[in-house]
C-alpha cells in the first residue's frame, strides 16, 4: 500500500480463472495489519463461494495471515511433520543452516487441506468454511504465499484442479479479445454495436478497452450458448472491421510482424528517428526476430542520417529533417544498404521542445519502402514522450503488418 | 477481472500518496457492472475520507461509473461546456471526426469540481459528499479516467495539490529513497546497517527492495524530527557506499546519463546487438536527448555489424559474434565513424535459443570506448529475455556514468 511494489497476482490469477470459465468478483489489497486483512477475509467470506488469499504465510514479523485467519475462523494451528521436512530439505539442499524462525512455516490451520510449496518454504492451504459464520452458505478459503515464482505453480498444479472438483461450473465463460489498431474507440463501437444487437440480446456481452494506439474488443458469452455466441459475434466483428483486427487475446502487434515475416522469409530494416530505436526495441523482444531484423539505424542527428542511411544534404536543407522526402530517403536508404525486403524508417518531433508553427510537437513521417514502391504516413501524434514513441511504433509496424499481407 | 489488464493504478497512486505522506488503507477491484461498481463506493464511502475511482468514464456503452455514482449519491448529470470544447478541440487537433457518443463525456456531476483532461477527452471529477448518507464524516469521491497516461499528470497536477488542500496533514512522512546500482541487497544492508544504528534506535525506518539491476535503500521517519533523521541517514549511506548511488527517489538512470553528458558537453553513439535498441530507447526517452545522442547502431546481423560500425570480416571469424574482440570493434567502430566523445557497444545472447556449451544463454559483452582507453565488461545475465535486456542495459548505462564521472 506504499506503492513500492506492483501487484500481478490479479491479473494472473483472473486470468487462469478466466480460462477455465469462472468469474471473478472482486479483488481487495490492504494494508499488513490485523484489523485490515480480518476485515477484508470476513467480508469476502461474507459474499463468495472461494476467497483466495496470497502473502503474509512467510517467517520473518509481518507475515501475521495465517494465525489472523485461525483466529477469524476460531480455529487451531498444527505443526505438520511433511511440511517440517520440506522447509528442512529447503535449507540442506542450498547448504544454509535453517533459521528458528522459518519453523513457523511448519504450522497450518487443524482442519486444513495442506499445498505442499516445491518453490519455497511456506505451504498453502485450504480451508472449508462451514458452517459459514459470515454467511448462510458456506465456502472454501485458499491461502496462498506471494512471490508468484511459488504461487504460479502452486496454483495451476493444485489450487485449480482443486476448484475443478469442489466448486465445479453449471454454466462456464467463454471470452474471447479481438486487438485493432488505426481506429478509435468509439468508432469501434459506431460499426460493430449494432450489427451485433441480436446477439447482445441474446446474452453476449461487449467490452471495449481503449489502449494507445489500439483499442482492444472482448466478446464475453455464458452459460450453454456461450460458445456459439461468441464465435457468431467475433465472425461479424472480423467482417466488419477484420483489416484492423492484428490478433486475439495476448498477441503482440510485434509478435504478429515477426511471425508474419518468418512465415514469408522476408527480411526488414529500420531507419529511427524520433522512435530512437524502440521500434528496434520491439522487434528485437521477439524471440527469433534475429531471423527477420538485419539492422536498425538510430539516426538521430542529421549527420547520422547522412553517414549512415544515405540522406543527401540537400534534401535535408531543402525539407529539413522531419518531411516526407527525408523519410523516404532514410528508408530507401536502409534497405539499399541492408537489402533488406521492406524497410521502416520514422522522423518526427517528439517533444515536449522542438515544434514549429508549421510542424508542430507531434508531426511525424512514417515511409516504409518495398520492393516497387515507398508508402508514407503522416499522422499528428501529440502525446508525452513515451506514449509518442508508442503510438508512433503502432502506426508503422500496423503500416508494415497490412503491406505484408497486401502482396 | 478477466486478467486480461495489468492493473498498474494501485501502485502508483499509493507512491504518490505515500510521497507526500498519506497511508492508503485499501484498494479493491471489481467487475463492469452496475452492482458491483455501486457497492464498492458505498462500501468505500462508509470507511474512507477520501475515495479515488479509476475508469469507467469514456465514450463507450460499458463506461457507467458517471451514471451509478450520480445514482447513488443522487446527484443530476449537467453538460459541461468548458469539457465539451476540450472534446471538440481533441479531434480537431488530431484532423479526425468527433463521434456522436463522445459529447456524453461532457457530463459531469452537477455540484462536481471539474478536473480537466489535457491528455485525453473524458475528465475527473471531485465531489464532496456532505452529508455522507454512508458514515457520520462527509467524504471526498474523486473519479479519474482509466488510461495512465491521462490519469497520471491529473492525478500529480490536480489532484495531489486538492488532497493537501482539502485533506491537510498534521504528521506528514518523510520519506527519500537511493537508488543504488552494483551491489546486491545483503551487501548495501550490510555496509549501512550498523552506522545507521543509533538513527533506527531513534524511530528511522529503512527498507530494502532489490530490483533487478537496482537496490533501491528507502528511508522513512514520522513525526517532527523526521526531516533532521531523513537528512542524517542519507549523508551516511552517501559517504559508505555513495560511488553506487546513482540517484534519488525517481531519477532513472538514463536520466542521470543524459544529464551528466549534456552538463559536460560530450557525447555518446551506441551499437546494439543484443540489446537490440533497448539502451538507444532510454536514452531517447529523455527530454533533450538530441544534444547527447549521435547515432545508435542496431548492428543485430553480421553483415551490419560490418557495414555499420566498421567490425572486420576476421575478427568476426575468430572469435565469434559474441566476444571481446568483436564488442571492442563494434564500440571504436561507431566511435569513429559518429566523432562522439563515449561509445558503447553491447553484444550477447538473450536467449531462449542461441547458447553454446562454451557461451551459454547470458554472456554479454559490454565496451565503452573513451578517448584514450576502451573498457569491457563481461558479465553473464540469465534472465528472461526482456529483463535480460534491461538488466545489460543497467551495466552499460553505469560503466558510462562512472566512466564520464572519473575523468
Amino acid at each position: 500500500m506504499l506503492g513500492r511494489v506492483l501487484n500481478t497476482h490479479q491479473q494472473w490469477i483472473c486470468r487462469q480463472l478466466a480460462d477455465c470459465g469462472y468469474e471473478v468478483a472482486r479483488q481487495t489489497a490492504v494494508a499488513d495489519t490485523g484489523r485490515e486483512i480480518q476485515q477484508a477475509v470476513r467480508e469476502a467470506l461474507s459474499r463468495a463461494d472461494l476467497v483466495i488469499t496470497t502473502g503474509g504465510l512467510g517467517p520473518t514479523s509481518d507475515d501475521i495471515t495465517r494465525d489472523l485467519i485461525a483466529e477469524l475462523l476460531g480455529k487451531k494451528l498444527r505443526e505438520d511433520a511433511a511440511v517440517l521436512a520440506n522447509v528442512e530439505a529447503f535449507f540442506a539442499v542450498r547448504k544454509r543452516p535453517m533459521p528458528a524462525k522459518t519453523r513457523v512455516q511448519a504450522l497450518v490451520l487443524e482442519d486444513a487441506i495442506v499445498l505442499p510449496n516445491a518453490h519455497g518454504t511456506a505451504p498453502g492451504m485450504a480451508v472449508e468454511v462451514r458452517p459459514n459464520p459470515f454467511r448462510a452458505q458456506s465456502g472454501w478459503l485458499v491461502m496462498l504465499p506471494g512471490p508468484p515464482r511459488e504461487l504460479r505453480p502452486m496454483f495451476s498444479e493444485q489450487v485449480l484442479p482443486f476448484i475443478r472438483e469442489k466448486l465445479p461450473l453449471a454454466n462456464a465463460l467463454v471470452s474471447r479479445t479481438l486487438k485493432t489498431t488505426g481506429l478509435g474507440e468509439s468508432v469501434v463501437e459506431e460499426k460493430i454495436a449494432g450489427p451485433l444487437r441480436s446477439l447482445t440480446d441474446a446474452g453476449l456481452e461487449i467490452g471495449y478497452c481503449a489502449r494507445t494506439g489500439e483499442v482492444d474488443v472482448r466478446l464475453v458469452g455464458r452459460g450453454v450458448d456461450a460458445g456459439r455466441l461468441v464465435g457468431e459475434a467475433e465472425g461479424i466483428v472480423r467482417r466488419l472491421i477484420g483489416g484492423h483486427v492484428f490478433g486475439g487475446d495476448d498477441d503482440q502487434l510485434e509478435e504478429v510482424v515477426v511471425r508474419l515475416l518468418t512465415e514469408r522469409r522476408r527480411t526488414l530494416a529500420l531507419s529511427e528517428s524520433c522512435t530512437g530505436g524502440y521500434i528496434a526495441n520491439r522487434i528485437t523482444n521477439v524471440p527469433g526476430a534475429s531471423v527477420v531484423l538485419l539492422a536498425g539505424i538510430v539516426s538521430y542527428s542529421n549527420a547520422a542520417k547522412q553517414e549512415f542511411v544515405g540522406v543527401r544534404a540537400e534534401t535535408l536543407a531543402a525539407h529539413g529533417a522531419v518531411s516526407e522526402p527525408v523519410a523516404r530517403e532514410m528508408a530507401e536508404g536502409v534497405r539499399r544498404k541492408t537489402n533488406a525486403d521492406y524497410a521502416l524508417a520514422v522522423t518526427g518531433i517528439a517533444g515536449p521542445g522542438g515544434g514549429t508553427p508549421d510542424k508542430p510537437v507531434g508531426t511525424v513521417f512514417i515511409a516504409l519502402a518495398a520492393e516497387r514502391h515507398t508508402f508514407v504516413l503522416n499522422p499528428v501524434n501529440r502525446y508525452d514522450r513515451e506514449t509518442f514513441k508508442y503510438v508512433t511504433s503502432q502506426q508503422a509496424l500496423e503500416l508494415l503488418r497490412r503491406t505484408v499481407l497486401a502482396r
